[in-house]
């Protein structure tokens, strides 16, 4: 059976072009980046957002941005590149693959010195293409070997976007469910709005109602009601980072999830890329956890939810030990987290 | 240290004076009920909310419509004191406190038969004043008994509005954190934001708040990591109902809030009025659950949140097991679930 799955982020006519995600799901709208003031736009304003989803729009839009100036004298060209490439990674200095992808680019353009513009340019293109690529090979296999987890007619509950919105193919936790809906089983996905900022019930539930899967979507607060009544099979949940003992720092509400799976008897399954593995970590005490602003809870639907005055603690993730993830899913087959020292070098 | 206490509602130079919660947190604004066709507004449009407050707000409510009739021919006052009980008590049909408290005044005016109107309308008014006063000291007793579990230096994570917002006193769970703080003792109250209608954020925050006391708000879904990272000594709820199992009805949440405190080794305690008790159901697994409209959660911060397509699992309640709870709070004293049969008959 063949769904409709969004693309977040392709090339198309000489453009970037993404779906404006601020504007989920009330409208669903693709804009076009061709100028670096359009790129850089889009993913400070989270337009496009999902770690894998902004290293592509970074790669192919500072190609899209260098297009217009290919008959300038081949130094002043090269300057561009990198100043382009400044401007754009300037946009959301955390994100690690929006870093690492224009650093791709930029060892291409070292490697080519003495190349004519068009052949730089040329070389650029194809280097993010490569990206894009590469992340959609790593969802689909992702996803194959999640399949071995679920069976027709299951029920997963997941958390926050990890979707096809996320990434450059069919997402990471939600690969899986894709792969089982194209094989005709009926799965049916529990989406927690994840609030604050409601990744879950804007963007999850849109893309799998879009594809025409079966899709709930429910308060944070009501999973552990959902597991007791509604029957949950396993849960599903992406990973920011991955420590070398197993430890996952996710969005904010993982951890919890995973207390309240464990506490039902459910498999909890974490799915990620490889590259989410940072083995000099050696615990998840090691991971940074970025606090954002009050007002993302505070007045976050435009309008005023909790007294001005009022502090908030308003960390964007969590840490959930390995003791309580039964097994993580990657593009090289699925590991428990004692075995994931493996996937080391 | 004397504190300020909101009062939701109260008798007020001939009218029902209540705050109007749907303004908060952005604006406090107290208004008068005079009319029934007021008081029947402001029930159904939860200017005042909370079990004991609706049922306070109906019978001064009820009092308050009357007296402007006091000159008609006794039948047609007797006929209207039945005709404004009607009509209030069909403004929030589930509300058990609503009912309860409107059985109260029709009592008396059925013991009074023959009286004059201004007998009659005296002795309503008595009754309402009455059902706010042992509101007020059931309050208070909730609060005296809860105190033994606190310390000064406590942090204490609570959920939904269960303070003077609710009640006619200083509320339930909240009850004995208002009594710490007279004291002198800091506490530092932990409210969830209590989706999808945030009486955590709007309603708890704005009370504590304003009564000077320190409170942090966080989303529900950041329970488990604020267990984890800052340090929580006890957790303090309320009931909408008790099994005679000593199950808790609760809030949706309570029972995932249950679940993490257990895996934290964190104490877990339910206040609650004796009232609260309903030893007709064994357990449970008896206790009907609400479910509510989608729309609260797919659009109910005035902008759309998730697809209008997409259904939603949207719960008012859970069920808490008593296993999970280590003592009920209650004005009559501090109970071991298995212990709750004490209170029966």
């Amino acid at each position: 059976m063949a769904i409709e799955i969004p693309r977040a982020v392709r090339w198309h006519d000489g453009a970037v072009r993404i779906i404006d995600q601020t504007l989920l799901p009330s409208e669903y709208r693709e804009i076009d980046l061709l100028q670096v003031e359009d790129v850089v736009e889009a993913i400070r304003n989270l337009r496009v957002r999902g770690a894998p989803a902004i290293g592509i729009a970074a790669a192919l839009g500072l190609a899209a941005s260098l297009k217009p100036g290919l008959g300038l004298p081949p130094a002043e060209f090269r300057t561009r590149v990198l100043e382009y490439a400044q401007r754009i990674r300037e946009t959301r200095p955390t994100a690690a693959n929006l870093a690492w992808a224009l650093k791709r680019l930029l060892a291409i353009a070292e490697s080519r010195e003495g190349a004519s513009n068009e052949e730089l340019w040329d070389a650029l293109y194809r280097e993010a293409t490569a990206i894009l690529e590469e992340d959609r090979e790593m969802c689909r296999r992702i996803g194959e070997h999640g399949l071995e987890l679920l069976h027709d007619g299951a029920t997963v509950l997941t958390h926050c976007n990890t979707g096809a919105l996320a990434t450059g193919g069919i997402g990471t936790a939600l690969a899986p469910i894709y792969l089982a809906a194209e094989r005709g089983w009926r799965v049916h996905v529990l989406a927690t709005e994840t609030r604050p900022l409601l990744q879950g019930s804007r963007l999850t539930a849109w893309e799998l109602r879009r594809a025409g899967l079966d899709v709930t979507v429910l308060t944070d607060n009501a999973a552990a009601a959902a597991m007791n009544r509604l029957g949950v099979d396993l849960v599903l949940v992406g990973a920011d980072r991955i420590a070398a003992n197993g430890d996952v720092a996710n969005k904010i509400g993982t951890y919890g999830l995973a207390i309240v799976a464990h506490h039902h008897a459910i498999p909890f399954f974490v799915a990620a890329p490889s590259s989410s593995f940072d083995f000099e970590l050696a615990s998840g005490d090691e991971i940074p956890i970025e606090e954002r602003g009050a007002d993302e809870v505070r007045r976050g639907f435009g309008r005023q939810t909790a007294p001005d005055s009022v502090p908030v603690y308003n960390a964007a993730f969590d840490v959930t030990p390995a003791h309580l993830v039964d097994a993580v899913i990657t593009e090289k087959g699925i590991f428990k987290p004692h075995e994931l020292s493996r996937l080391r070098g």
